[in-house]
């Protein structure tokens, strides 16, 4: 189905990222930029042997990229590309590299247009923004659509300097080094549209790696793994020396990884069907999705294909269930609207729960939830109606319901479902778990299985009645 | 009032930070552990000058050990002391500086009771673990209470090896090496209750350095300096070499950022204080808060000490509002509850807000969010009513009211205030920046303001009106 044909080329090629800047060095940001290359690296099969960090020293920068010449065949850069004094990058690779600077008109021309579009030629480009222009000789220029700050390519043809003479053995050895701005989306873009494109052009025909992220929700990694290993998934993984498998803990969520390798992308997605295949009759509705789909997405996406609308009546997530659904565009096709009911005479006068009933019971009761789903159904006219009531913590616990009691509740035409859960964990961790109780319940539901599987992990009672 | 007395050391300390592990190297993970090693040198005046991170590869440990121990007084390393067998930094550190491994007793039973206690004696230690117990010859243990792998210091006496001996220039040079657990937790309380202290024991005297985080909403950069350069206050900081100064924009706010240097952290404090008053005095009710409490936590200890309460209608903000305000602890005595009206139906029945209004002005109306606010208020009975309605996108824009078009409204006694407002930001951003538009509007009422202030950043359109 796919070519199999184009002869793979294996050669090793060592890579290393260096990241520039004060900001960095003395922990004021975390510098998230070296894990984006890196990932994008991984996917044409390179590995990066080493990432530096370094403050805005020329003396250290051109260390650094003597050894990094001398030691990788490709180094990527970010940093120090600014218009400012402290910015020192490209004097530093042209002095490095006995490349001297040179202005490049037609980008001088670019970040002039660049000021005039933003502010409407109420402020011309400062004159600090000139240097930008400039570019050590012979370097391959990286135009940047988002900012003033150009990249740029040089091919370092062997080390320079006597420091590091000993490590560059092998003389006549070319690096190539890809200086890029520091601000995440700006790199991002110049990564995927300059680099690597480069890089395949470069070192063509090399293996690709693809990964596929599947995601469960209300199942822990020792359970999964004995899911995967009732039907041997595991062993056919490892079986597969071009496959890779692993946990992740993302909270709530658990997602399970899976990365294949294979001459070309085709193959190496086909490669992950079969193991997202493997992977879904070992765990059957436990994976609610995959991707980058969170579960309040691929809830609203059932509900919109079936025609069917949400309410909610929140007490003890505060709105966040709300909240999370209405973060996704075109979300009023499927939620028509929710009440936070904190105080107990919202409960009684916008939801129509008895006062009798929170009386005798209390607001956290199995009772409460069950009235606080069905008045949201009714008051907002919907489908479903879901609920929470609950202790979130730190205070407000009693020795009958400490703090992690919750109760949540899912109403539909002819039933209410109840269920009680006690939850260990902070405030706002508790708040997010009772959300994604709630969307996987209905999820489940929609399916046409139980709100709550037998085996969920983290309940500690279970007070389910119909009625 | 502070004891000035004690002469301060200022000798310069050149430390250095190393990351093992292949989850780094990958991308699979952002490495914030070295950020937060950083931040904490910095406290006492320790720069950090290089960052480094490697793969579990044994070979490059090494290297860098040996790079490290030649170029740094103080080397601190996190990862690889897990019990697997791809954690080798003991084993490495073992190898470089020649100090074989000896099993510590003490240590053993540490980990055995750790065990026991967590799983109630149902899962006795793996022997994989046992390798936790093993540290190299002379090291200093770093006991671990939050987890089985315990932390050690050595002191690399000399750098070893033919290939950074030329680097090693001074010999008799002492390297202190701190080898610590990956886990952020772990490692914050190893850095906090171990390695600060022994600094502070190792070289004493040194002057700390202390930081202050005013909170300013609604003025950007370069507003904020014209104030502040209006009444002199940037020259004064200039002029004390032991200060400096920084913006910081967080969205939707904007910080300013004081770090001051001082022999003690109470002169440092002091000095703080001062630099507080002065930007204070330039900024006024612009600067909301201090340090780590967000607005709608000043917002809440306002109302609160005022015995007020409040109550909720939102349309475009979905939530958010009352889920930031109800993941505060104790929430429920300041906050009523709120509505989630994105259905009309749902604002005309649970708000109050007429039909023919709807009808006339459209959902998204300064006569809606006006009816919506006091809706709000009266259904809850509280204070105050908070109210937003507008289209958030990406898509729901007309030409007359485009994507980015929404009115807020507060309602208290007697009077309700409407802002126009046409933002042009994300979906997520701008409901972001709504909620604060909210809880700043409210805020500056209760300290006798106008909701918004006339020179609001990113407001394009004022209809406000008293009725």
């Amino acid at each position: 189905m796919t070519d199999r044909t184009a002869p793979t080329n294996t050669k090793s090629i060592k890579a290393e990222i260096l990241t520039i800047g004060d900001e960095v060095i003395r922990g004021e940001i975390v510098d998230s930029n070296k894990a984006r290359m890196a990932q994008r690296l991984l996917q044409c099969n390179i590995e990066v042997h080493c990432q530096t960090s370094v403050a805005d020293d020329a003396a250290r920068m051109s260390e650094l990229f003597q050894i990094a010449a001398a030691r990788s065949d490709l180094v990527l850069i970010t940093g120090g590309l600014g218009p400012t004094s402290d910015d020192l990058t490209t004097q530093v690779m042209a002095d490095t590299f006995k490349s001297p600077l040179f202005l490049h008109e037609p980008t001088l021309e670019a970040i002039r247009l660049f000021f005039k579009q933003r502010t409407g030629s109420q402020r011309p480009m400062p004159e600090s923004n000139a240097k930008q222009a400039y570019f050590p000789q012979h370097a391959a220029i990286l135009p940047n659509p988002l900012g003033t700050a150009p990249g740029f390519m040089l091919a370092a043809q062997q080390a320079v300097g006597t420091e590091i003479e000993s490590a560059a053995e092998s003389s006549g050895h070319i690096a190539f080094l890809f200086c890029m701005p520091g601000v995440p989306r700006e790199l991002d873009l110049m990564m995927d549209e300059q680099v690597m494109p480069w890089i395949q052009k470069q070192w063509p025909n090399r293996p690709v790696t693809c990964e596929r992220r599947l995601r469960t929700f209300g199942i822990g990694e020792s359970a999964l793994e004995d899911a995967l290993n009732k039907v041997d998934v595991l062993t056919r993984i490892e079986q597969d020396r071009q496959l890779r498998f692993g946990y992740r803990t993302c909270f709530p969520d658990n997602f399970l990884r899976v990365i294949a390798q294979a001459p070309s992308a085709a193959q190496a997605e086909e490669k992950l069907d079969e193991v997202s295949a493997w992977i879904r009759e070992a765990l059957g509705p436990k994976v609610y999705g995959e991707g980058e789909m969170a579960l309040e997405e691929v809830l609203s996406d059932q509900l919109r294909a079936g025609g069917q609308t949400l309410a909610l009546a929140e007490s003890c997530t505060g709105g966040l269930v709300a909240q999370l659904l209405t973060n996704l565009p075109g979300s009023s096709e499927i939620f028509n609207g929710g009440v936070v009911a904190y105080a107990n005479a919202a409960k009684t006068d916008l939801l129509g729960v008895s006062s009798e009933l929170l009386a005798e019971q209390g607001a956290v009761s199995e009772a409460v939830a069950a009235a606080m789903a069905q008045g949201a159904r009714k008051r907002f006219g919907t489908d479903f109606g879901l609920a929470s009531t609950g202790i979130s913590g730190p205070d407000g616990g009693t020795p009958q319901k400490p703090v992690g009691t919750v109760y949540l509740a899912w109403a539909w035409e002819g039933e209410t479902r109840v269920e009680h859960f006690q939850l260990k964990f902070k405030r706002d961790m508790h708040r997010r778990l009772c959300a994604q109780i709630l969307f996987d319940g209905l999820r489940r539901h929609l399916m046409g299985l139980d709100v709550v599987s037998s085996n969920f992990t983290g309940r500690k009672l279970k007070v389910s009645e119909n009625r």
